[in-house]
């Protein structure tokens, strides 16, 4: 293969932007052959913007059309997990949007349809592409930290008034998203968590269901996490802040990582904590620390650079940045918050009750009341907006 | 009065201070007439730094002597209401310094006591001389702020290495301390806390003892607070991080103020994010917000304006900024996190459990296991440290 020729299932707000992207030529090697959407509307807004593209109404013919070599998937949540399954078995490569689904026994699933399949699959996780994440996820593997004793990540800069949550009859419902915040906006932050730190081992949570808008769904989070080796952690998101913030602080032996935006600032023990406590004589003593400014080398590519990066990896066999696999963990949090704030109950990851989230997933959407103000879609332009 | 004579009850490491302080002169129309202490050794150093000043092997005979118009219960902390009381018996003004207490029972008689005596009862919570959380608090009861969304408080510059735990045979243990950071270093903060934002209604926490030091007691907090307003907070303390952190912040209607050090930053929406979110149509539509520094006025006072507001109390009948009788709330705060913690449960402080929490302490105590390994009582210069 010397070129990619890619399919975009679901012509909404995403599906939009990768047909932008890619059809304007910002990514070598991968050209855009075919857009399906079931909307007419929409249908015939591609063909204004994509008039030498193949356009289909529905997503099956799309995957037979053999114009493909690899297809992303950019419906609604729900259909993330089928319409994979249904893209590997005409032979296809995938990539899903995120969240990989909605709940973790979807998901389960289609990773075992992935897995048989052969093919390549990815997940547009376009944060990790983000030069700020990749250092901070190096200074932990690498050691540079020492052991991590508190990470706290405050990442409220999503504010969504109302007026998006009315943008489009799936939004914000336990029916038809499956979710609120947890599942649309912070995906990204729960798989760059994961991607950073590792999985946690447990997970208490506090959730508000339509405080701040009109929704059945959460639009604030708190969350605490546990890992065995003594690491904890809060994590705090809201859709509901104005201005909002994005702030992760990592507490360890070495001292204090700071991020906010694009800085990257570490408070450097000369000497370990836990070296320095054992040696001081000290009632008030402390180590040495210095602040450090971290610099950060290239740019964020975001979704051109994850289409890239699969471009990459179809022709030279590269590995991906995004493997379609790990969009399991995120899940997992983010269903694991939501289960201990249903039950009050404080969740072991490990052992996971997929069953059981799913069939208060089921019960949310049976006794939901909500009824949406639109009916109609509307589309809007993402750009800054994931 | 137009001088008041201060009698201090213990020369440990505050008291010592306090002594250093009002012996000096800092403290207009106050005069140090009387110092007591149950260590022959501490005495010595006492009748050297202040040769003038009468010196007691014991507080009933401080009590007694008829030199002090004021005592201030320097001890440590099980001891302050058994103190406080005895003091008001004798007729005497009284300052306890903080904890009022270590458990909510005792405090509860305590200021039953302080009540029928009608003196002056102030408490040493010198932090609410500081003008940052003056200010901070001016604009939360103004209104300024509009509604709180959401209050987060990492307070971890509290760093304590082993020696300090070592240096007293009374600290870190539940018998002699009667609690770790919550009840030696937080009292501060719990107190701002709530005489910023008042009472949280429910508190759920998540404690580790001993887990960064050979104590029994915590030394490490995340505590989840709500309001029935819908406000949420998260309390974060720990004496091992170094170097730590002191980092208040409000997200409110009216934007977000950040409090680091001493300063005070308010992103300011130019309209509230409520009424902005009635109005708004667009998907991403955000208010407009402002940078604005907020400027901070005088100097923080510490111990010095504590005592100062008390000479002015007893001499021309002012208010005190810390009424002895609000020592209660921080410390409900502090017991409320560690019975959480202890039970697993979410805690409602209005109907706090005193008895409850008071035998649970017990059992701690009863099945204490831990040997300290010094039994001579030393001291520090605890300056900066408070």
């Amino acid at each position: 293969m010397d070129k990619v020729r890619l399919g975009v299932v679901g012509y909404g707000n995403m599906g939009t932007s990768h047909c932008k992207n890619v059809g304007t030529g910002k990514v070598p090697n991968m050209e855009l052959t075919a857009i399906c959407d079931c909307s007419e509307a929409r249908r015939d807004v591609a063909k204004e913007n994509h008039g030498d593209v193949a356009i289909f109404d529905n997503a099956t013919d799309l995957f037979k059309s053999g114009l493909c070599d690899v297809v992303i998937i950019a419906t609604p949540h729900y259909d993330h997990p089928r319409l994979v399954e249904e893209a590997f078995s005409y032979g296809l490569n995938v990539i899903t949007e995120k969240p990989a689904g909605v709940y973790t026994k979807q998901v389960l699933e289609m990773n075992e349809a992935a897995k048989n399949s052969g093919k390549l699959f990815g997940i547009m996780y376009n944060q990790r592409t983000n030069p700020v994440y990749q250092k901070v996820r190096e200074l932990v593997q690498s050691g540079a930290l020492g052991h991590i004793k508190r990470i706290s990540w405050v990442i409220t800069d999503w504010y969504r008034p109302q007026a998006y949550h009315d943008s489009s009859a799936w939004r914000s419902s336990w029916e038809k998203e499956g979710g609120g915040t947890l599942i649309n906006q912070n995906p990204h932050q729960l798989d760059l968590w994961q991607w950073m730190f590792g999985m946690p081992d447990k997970i208490t949570a506090f959730v508000s269901f339509g405080k701040y808008y009109d929704i059945e769904v959460e639009d604030d989070v708190t969350a605490y996490f546990e890992y065995e080796n003594g690491t904890t952690g809060t994590y705090i998101t809201s859709t509901g802040e104005a201005p909002g913030e994005n702030r992760l602080e990592i507490a360890c032996d070495m001292g204090k990582l700071i991020v906010e935006k694009s800085n990257v600032t570490f408070y450097r023990n000369v000497v370990s904590e836990r070296e320095f406590n054992k040696e001081n004589k000290t009632l008030f003593g402390k180590p040495e620390c210095w602040k450090c400014d971290i610099p950060i080398k290239g740019t964020s590519e975001e979704h051109v650079g994850i289409f890239k990066n699969v471009t990459n990896a179809l022709i030279n066999g590269t590995e991906l940045l995004a493997p379609g696999y790990e969009g399991i963990n995120g899940l997992t949090i983010s269903n694991a918050i939501h289960y201990s704030a249903w039950t009050g109950k404080t969740v072991d990851v490990k052992n996971f009750p997929h069953n059981e989230f799913y069939d208060i997933l089921q019960e949310k959407i049976a006794n939901s009341t909500m009824v949406k103000k639109v009916g109609e879609t509307t589309n809007a332009d993402t750009e800054g907006s994931y």
